[in-house]
C-alpha cells in the first residue's frame, strides 16, 4: 500500500462485534464527526453494508468541510493482515472469513484503505496525536475486555513477521496460573483485564463473605459483579475494591517489567476502561516497577494514561493512513 | 560514533570476570586468530592493561596479513551504555566503575572502538555471520551460567531508550517463582539456564534417592552436580537427565511463546554451553510452541543453533565494528 497524503480528512472506522462506528478525524487527531450503526456479524455483504453506510454517515458530514478525504482507516477484529488488508477468521464475526476488507472498502470509495487490528491502531493514534506524541518508541496497552498492546518505533506500528506482533497482552507471567481464553495459562490478559477483576472481586467477596460496596451495585449478585461495580465501589472508599486494583496494579507491574527489560521503550501508555480504573494505582506500579525490571533506568520511562478514551478505535483507524 | 569501513580485519574483543580473549576477525565472519590472557578484575589501571595486551597480541598476528585493521569491537560485561561505551558497575569487574572502556582503547590505537555487551553482540554476530544470516529480525539467547539475549532488526543491535532494552534472560514467566540473582522471582534465567539445570537435576536425585548417571559423575557428591554433567548423563542415555532437559525445554517454551508472541522474529537462535546441550530438544520446543504463543503463525519461524559457540564473544565484538 502506497504513503497516504495527510492533506485532507480521514476517516476513522472502528468495526467489532455488535457496532461500527467511525468518524471524521483532522491531521491535528481531533475527531470531529462521529457515527454509530449496528454491525451484522454472520453474513459478509450484509457486514460490509454496515461498514459502507457508517463511512457514507461520515462522507456526508464531511461534505460541508473544504478538505477532502485523504484516507480510510479500519480497525477491525484479528486475526487479521495488515498487509493486506484481510480479515482472517475473527471469533466474532463470523460472517468474515478471509475477507478483503480493506480491497472492497477501497474499490467503494476509490480511496486508500488501512486495516490493522485495535491495539495497533490504538497505539499509533497515541503516538501521533495523544499521550505517546513526540515519542520515539511508544509501548501502548488498551486494558478492556482483553489485553490489546501495540507498538510504536518512529511514527510505525512494529508488525513483526506477518503481522501478528505485539500481542503483550498474551504475556504469561504464571505459567501454573488459569487458562486463558487464547489458550495460554497465566497470560496477564486472564489476570489483570476487565473480566479478571470483577472475578477476583467475585472470589474475595464469596470467601470473606464481608460487606461491600461492589455488591450492593450487583443487587447483592456475586456473579453479576463487572469491573465496572469495582471500579465505582473504589470509588466510594471500599476497601475490598482498593485491595483487588492493588494486586491488579501490582500483576501489571510483573507485566511491564518483562516489556521493559525486553524492549525499553520511551513512553508506556495504559488505555481502556479498566485501564483508566487503574488510574490511580499508576504511581504505585512506577514505585514498584524496579521491584519487577532489571532495567536501572525504568522510572525514567514515564507511564502515561491514554489521551483517547471509548474513541480509540475511531482515532486509532484514522491514524492507519495518516 | 561514526559508522566503520569494513575493507580490513576486525579485531573482536571479549572480556569476562577473570579472562579477555581476543581474535581477528574477516569480513566473513572467521575468527583466522585468537588469544586468552587472565583478565584483572579489582584494578581499572591493571584490567585495561590486560585488554590491551590481549589487543596487541592479535595486532601482532594481524601484521602478517595484508589487510588493515578497520576497528575493534568489544563484549563487556554490563551494565554499560553502548552509545558512549562507558562500563558502569559490573558486579564480576569491581575495578572499572563508570570506565570510558571504547575511549580508553580508541585513544590507544586510534582505531574506532565500540562495546556492547555480550548477549547483543552475540545476537549481532549470528545476524551478520552465523545462523541468523539473511533473516531481517533476529532473536537470539545465549543460556549459560545465565541467560544473555539480543534483538537485531536489519542488521542494527535492538538498544531501546537507554541501550538496556534485550534483557530478555529476565522475563518472569511465573511471579511465585525462586528468586533470580536479578531480583526478580521466576525470570526464564533462574529456571532454565545452566545453574538451574543443575539445581533441578540435585533436587530430583536428592528427593528421588533413584540411581543416576548424573551422580556417578559428580562423585556421588550431589552438591556437585553441574549442567555439563546432566548434559552428559543425558547423552548415556540417563533417564533422569533426560526429564531435566525436557523439563527446561518446556519452561523455554513458555518464554519463547511470550517472546515470539511480542516480537514475532524472523528466526530464534539458542547458543551457550547450556543452549547447546538442549539442541535435542529444539524439535520439542517447536511442537509445543502453539500451546504457549497466540501467533498462528510460530511455527513458521525457525528455531536454530547458533554458529559461534565458545568464540560468540569474539565474533560478537567484531560484528560490533563492522
Amino acid at each position: 500500500m502506497t504513503q497516504v497524503s495527510v492533506d485532507g480528512h480521514l476517516i476513522g472506522v472502528d468495526i467489532g462485534g455488535t457496532k461500527v462506528a467511525a468518524g471524521l478525524v483532522n491531521a491535528a487527531g481531533e475527531i470531529t464527526f462521529q457515527t454509530r450503526t449496528p454491525m451484522v456479524s454472520n453474513d459478509a455483504a450484509a457486514g460490509l453494508a454496515a461498514v459502507v453506510s457508517a463511512i457514507d454517515s461520515v462522507r456526508a458530514d464531511s461534505n460541508s468541510h473544504s478538505n477532502p478525504i485523504a484516507g480510510i482507516g479500519i480497525c477491525a477484529p484479528g486475526p487479521l493482515d495488515p498487509r493486506t488488508g484481510i480479515v482472517i477468521n475473527p471469533p466474532n464475526l463470523p460472517g468474515w472469513r478471509n475477507f478483503p476488507l480493506a480491497a472492497e472498502i477501497s474499490k467503494a470509495y476509490c480511496i486508500p484503505v488501512r486495516v490493522d487490528n485495535d491495539g495497533n491502531a490504538a497505539a499509533l493514534a497515541e503516538a501521533l496525536w495523544g499521550a505517546g506524541r513526540g515519542y520515539r518508541s511508544v509501548f501502548c496497552a488498551t486494558i478492556g475486555t482483553g489485553i490489546g498492546t501495540g507498538i510504536v518505533f518512529d511514527g510505525r506500528i512494529y508488525h513483526g513477521r506477518t503481522g501478528a506482533a505485539a500481542e503483550g497482552g498474551h504475556n504469561t507471567i504464571d505459567y501454573h496460573g488459569p487458562r486463558c481464553g487464547c489458550g495460554k495459562l497465566g497470560c496477564i490478559e486472564i489476570l489483570a483485564s476487565g473480566p479478571a477483576i470483577a472475578r477476583r472481586a467475585s472470589e474475595k467477596i464469596a470467601k470473606s463473605g464481608k460487606a461491600s460496596t461492589i455488591l450492593d451495585l450487583s443487587g447483592g449478585r456475586v456473579d453479576r459483579i463487572t469491573s465496572e461495580m469495582v471500579g465505582k465501589a473504589y470509588a466510594a472508599g471500599d476497601v475490598l475494591a482498593k485491595e483487588v486494583l492493588q494486586e491488579t496494579a501490582e500483576l501489571l507491574t510483573v507485566w511491564l517489567g518483562n516489556i521493559v527489560d525486553l524492549l525499553e521503550p520511551d513512553v508506556m501508555i495504559i488505555g481502556g476502561g479498566a485501564g483508566a480504573m487503574l488510574r490511580p494505582f499508576f504511581g504505585e506500579i512506577e514505585e514498584r516497577l524496579p521491584t519487577w525490571c532489571v532495567n536501572s533506568h525504568c522510572q525514567e520511562i514515564p507511564l502515561l494514561a491514554a489521551h483517547y478514551g471509548a474513541d480509540a478505535g475511531i482515532a486509532g483507524g484514522a491514524a492507519l493512513c495518516r
